[in-house]
């Protein structure tokens, strides 16, 4: 039996596409939704036209070129539309991680006359940390704010270290690897009751289309948000900048984006991450409870079937994105699951997808307490709109053999 | 009579296009290939599978993650191919703006131990001028060469300004608003004559499909493309590093791009740039030829018929982009004929794309010695593979008409 969500079977892997080099009978099953997402028929029906004939340069004053502002205007209303902000406090982007430099970057060196401190937690995406640490590295200060084994971070543990001249504050809406909802709000109102002129940023990409993400909402100045874990296309992002917000430009040239990020803007892309959006929320509710009636189902057949077995991240669901389960396996080894699963059919992911490849240990995962041995035991599963019930027995299932068969071949 | 070349007719505006809101029986001529292209219909069919089905993430290390990593390898094999180069020495960007920035600002941040000096000229893409004003605003030192009155530099004279500590020297292939074709080859050579170990950059983005781009026949370490001035799609790019240039990334996340460039890869929009470019290289005499067989007719159609009128930039056709035209018409506001010649279905710009809106004159106009009112007075005509003799003749007939109306209305 298939998912009722008709639409999505054309983004399965494998099912239809004929020019696939890899292409073989085998059912494919995917649950790494929140390393990226396939594309969404009805955002690459948008985007088609938008290559075909949105491809004048915005800025030039003839038909042509009007025609493609007409779309990129269109876009950015849309996407203000979802956001409840204005057209110009959007700022679009080549994706989630130049989202991340340009708001804590952009807002740091725009405010460094006031303070060179900077705040944010060690559970973040390295598109935040990193940026962070190569400030900190050109002499400003950095305070990272640990998680409790969970993941969360108390308001008041925010506004604790804010200061005088703490510049600018970010805390993810949700977390890539556990999926723990952070009180973005809360943590937003602390800050500013602390210092009223402290920007505070939130990497919101994870939490588009499973939570609000309306900035008045939460609160914030500054919101990263990226087309392609919304089933939109990859190199498509956007930066909520709220109004009299500083930024500095990190991506200099022309003049577009009123000044804040330079380069012609890819009209198709910009239309693709608007459709996606609109999609993600005006099916939030469908898709989130797709996905968490499916993830609880999913946890209950793994807790049942394997032990020793340990959830990491929030236990309470509805401090945890719907779709993300990240689980631990003791004695082990969560790439050896993965190429198996992998084998049977099955996509999945061992931490986040950055780190693949990497020996090191998740930071997420280290941060919330886990030693290396558990932490590399680990697998992040995280659902979306093609999985289905069938697709969550058959891994359970074959969880339970993998895990079996290995821990037998284990010299533990 | 329309161009043989029945494969653009898909990519022209207005003519199948049944959902543009501005759509009207009339005929459009395109004249303003220098602001972008059209998406080439052969590189939209290469894109929608990558859309479709290369949607994985390239960092994971299941099936559909390989498969995605599969296009983007072949995608980075490909643009190697053309540039002759090692894959590994190709970075994707999200367009020209960023090349030109990770190139200039990754290039002098990395070698400032080394020495603070770096070098360019006036008549720079902004993308270039801003970065290096962006630079010596933070302490570095800024030498800016001036042109010739075609725009030319000659090597000799780069090379006399290179000194022991400078770093990074950066002069254009082709100007984006004169066409001038500079001597970069043997600028490499002479700057490396003079200090081995300065790096070069040049920013090719019109460049591709017009002349040869190999980095190993330029002498160049650094060299910054786009896809959309080759039919390809918005907001994809590449910057060639040389193996052992080093670049300090200014974009910063995940390990992406060997480090250079964090951020999930747009998969889609890479296999858009390598097959633009693998077309504009395979087909570069064919489309030169049509360009500059027009552009030849169009200059004689247009001196024939409009005086006063001053040819900008460089008076050797060999010396100049095949596509490239840029006239002044002395009495005449640019910005008039463009509008007028918008109404009549033609599409041109009075200078780059990117200053239009903005009352200042053409910073490269003014280099090559313009006077501020003839740089307002000039049309930027460049061509491409839709146009046909018809277009030519229609243009020039309608620019002689236009130029005698306002001539007429005119004050003086």
């Amino acid at each position: 039996m298939r998912s009722s969500m008709g639409s999505w079977d054309n983004a399965r892997f494998g099912t239809v596409n004929q020019t696939n080099r890899y292409a073989n009978p085998m059912e494919r099953a995917y649950f790494d939704h929140a390393a990226t997402t396939p594309l969404e028929p009805r955002v690459l029906e948008a985007m088609v036209p938008a290559l075909q004939y949105g491809w004048g340069n915005p800025s030039g004053i003839y038909r042509e070129a009007q025609y493609a502002a007409g779309l990129l205007d269109q876009a950015r209303d849309d996407i203000a539309g979802v956001l409840e902000c204005s057209a110009s406090e959007v700022v679009l982007t080549s994706g989630g991680t130049e989202s991340d430099n340009l708001a804590i970057r952009g807002a740091a060196l725009a405010r460094q006359a006031a303070g060179r401190h900077l705040i944010t937690q060690a559970t973040e995406h390295h598109a935040v940390l990193h940026v962070m640490e190569q400030l900190e590295h050109e002499g400003f200060e950095l305070t990272v704010l640990g998680a409790d084994g969970e993941g969360f971070v108390e308001p008041d543990d925010v506004a604790s270290v804010v200061r005088d001249d703490t510049t600018v504050v970010s805390i993810m809406l949700a977390n890539n690897e556990i999926g723990a909802l952070q009180p973005v709000g809360e943590i937003a109102r602390a800050v500013k009751a602390r210092n009223r002129r402290t920007i505070v940023h939130t990497d919101a990409v994870q939490a588009a289309g499973a939570v609000d993400i309306r900035p008045d909402v939460l609160g914030v100045d500054l919101m990263s948000l990226t087309a392609h874990k919304i089933y939109g296309p990859k190199g498509a992002g956007a930066l909520y900048v709220r109004r009299r917000t500083p930024l500095q430009p990190l991506q200099l040239g022309g003049g577009q984006e009123e000044e804040r990020r330079a380069g012609t803007e890819s009209v198709a892309q910009a239309v693709g991450l608007a459709k996606a959006l609109q999609l993600a929320e005006q099916e939030r509710l469908q898709r989130t409870g797709h996905t968490s009636d499916l993830r609880n189902r999913l946890w209950r057949e793994l807790n049942e079937r394997v032990h020793p077995i340990r959830l990491n991240g929030p236990s309470d669901w509805s401090r945890r994105l719907a779709n993300n389960l990240n689980v631990s396996f003791p004695g082990v080894e969560g790439e050896s699951i993965l190429l198996q699963l992998d084998l049977e059919g099955f996509a999945a992911s061992s931490g986040s997808a950055c780190s693949t490849g990497s020996t090191e240990p998740s930071h997420v995962l280290t941060a919330i307490g886990l030693d290396p041995d558990t932490a590399h035991s680990t697998l992040r599963l995280s659902l979306g709109q093609s999985n289905t019930e069938e697709q969550i027995d058959g891994i359970a299932r074959t969880i339970e053999e993998i895990t079996a068969r290995l821990r037998a071949l284990s010299p533990v």
